[in-house]
């Protein structure tokens, strides 16, 4: 099974990583990371950088197609080479996924029109100008098109995927693997659950972070 | 705020991963990825290469510590260069962390001698060797060390360890930023919860990808 996950300069590194630790655990798997070049991607601040071993020209084809966010995906909405290979490797795939500001890039391909999705919780709106109808839910599922909201939803969304692919009981199986048996210390992870002070200075953070260089 | 996390080959990608996009949101953080010499290093599957932009030799101090696990910890619990730098920054550090198997290489570096301790369940046991008392939580405090379980347990790890450093409102907004409201598909990511059959499965899967190369 040829499992696609796309990098891109400025990426939030968890919202790919999350889901491969998952995904290269199926039966079969084989994970390629994608670039526009072969190389490596720093992610969002500049503290690390992610390899990928392969350009876009040279993969056409995967059964799962993930596309992470992060900052990163603001300029490639008007990318047009990254959103014709997101739109071929749709075309043949099994499932086409995103994680966070993922959603935006397939959006901006065409693939959300009149869709329900999700994307991270500061930018649900965006999703209107592609055509979609955004959804305040962690996973959502429409067919074959799989959005998760922010970040950590990637886990949550892979195991959902993975059970699709492979089976309830293997999907347990990698979930145990990866000990993901959560206990967050609090329970704000949602914009429904945060106190307001959090949600402002969750806000201000990410707000920051979006113009930080390292 | 200083915060190394340890790179070598044969790592688990998302316990160094989901560490690091907590940790990178704390105020002031600057994360450096370090490893025996600059480079890329891959993960279990060979599916991913991180980048080392840090030698151990250029960094002797680091107010957080984060070593992660993988079954590419097993060479260096006899790998005395490895071993003597942690030794030389847990000397200075505030707090000494460990993902899953990562423990294992507190452990040989004889931090762990006498303090309660965790790691991946299937190597729990392993612990006693280096004098540590095994416990089967998902985190565990011991003065400035804290250890963690499997893979996935490194993102709660970072979260009580962001509400040390910073406070909890901080903390609680690094949560909503990585919008971390787990929703997992099963309730078995823990030996406790998970059927026989899964549990079975799960721990053939692992020794599958202890001796699997891509």
């Amino acid at each position: 099974m040829d499992i696609a996950i796309l990098l891109f300069p400025r990426l939030t590194a968890l919202d790919a990583v999350g889901p491969y630790e998952v995904l290269q655990r199926l039966p079969g798997a084989n994970v390629k990371f994608v670039a526009a070049e072969r190389g490596s991607y720093r992610t969002e601040q500049n503290m690390l950088g992610l390899d990928a071993d392969f350009a876009t020209d040279e993969v056409t084809h995967a059964d799962i197609l993930l596309v992470p966010g992060g900052i990163g995906t603001r300029p490639l909405i008007e990318d047009q080479p990254t959103l014709e290979w997101i739109r071929a490797v749709d075309a043949g795939s099994q499932w086409t996924t995103s994680v966070c500001t993922g959603s935006l890039l397939l959006g901006a391909a065409g693939l959300l029109e009149g869709k329900k999705a999700t994307t991270h919780w500061r930018v649900l709106d965006l999703l209107t100008q592609f055509g979609a109808i955004p959804v305040s839910e962690r996973v959502v599922e429409q067919g074959k098109i799989i959005t998760a909201a922010g970040v950590s939803s990637g886990i949550d969304m892979a195991l959902t995927l993975a059970a699709h692919v492979a089976g309830d009981e293997v999907a347990q199986a990698i979930q145990l693997g990866i000990e993901y048996d959560p206990q967050p210390p609090f329970d704000c992870g949602s914009v429904a659950k945060a106190p307001e002070a959090v949600y402002q200075l969750a806000l201000a953070g990410l707000a920051r972070a979006d113009t930080a260089t390292r």
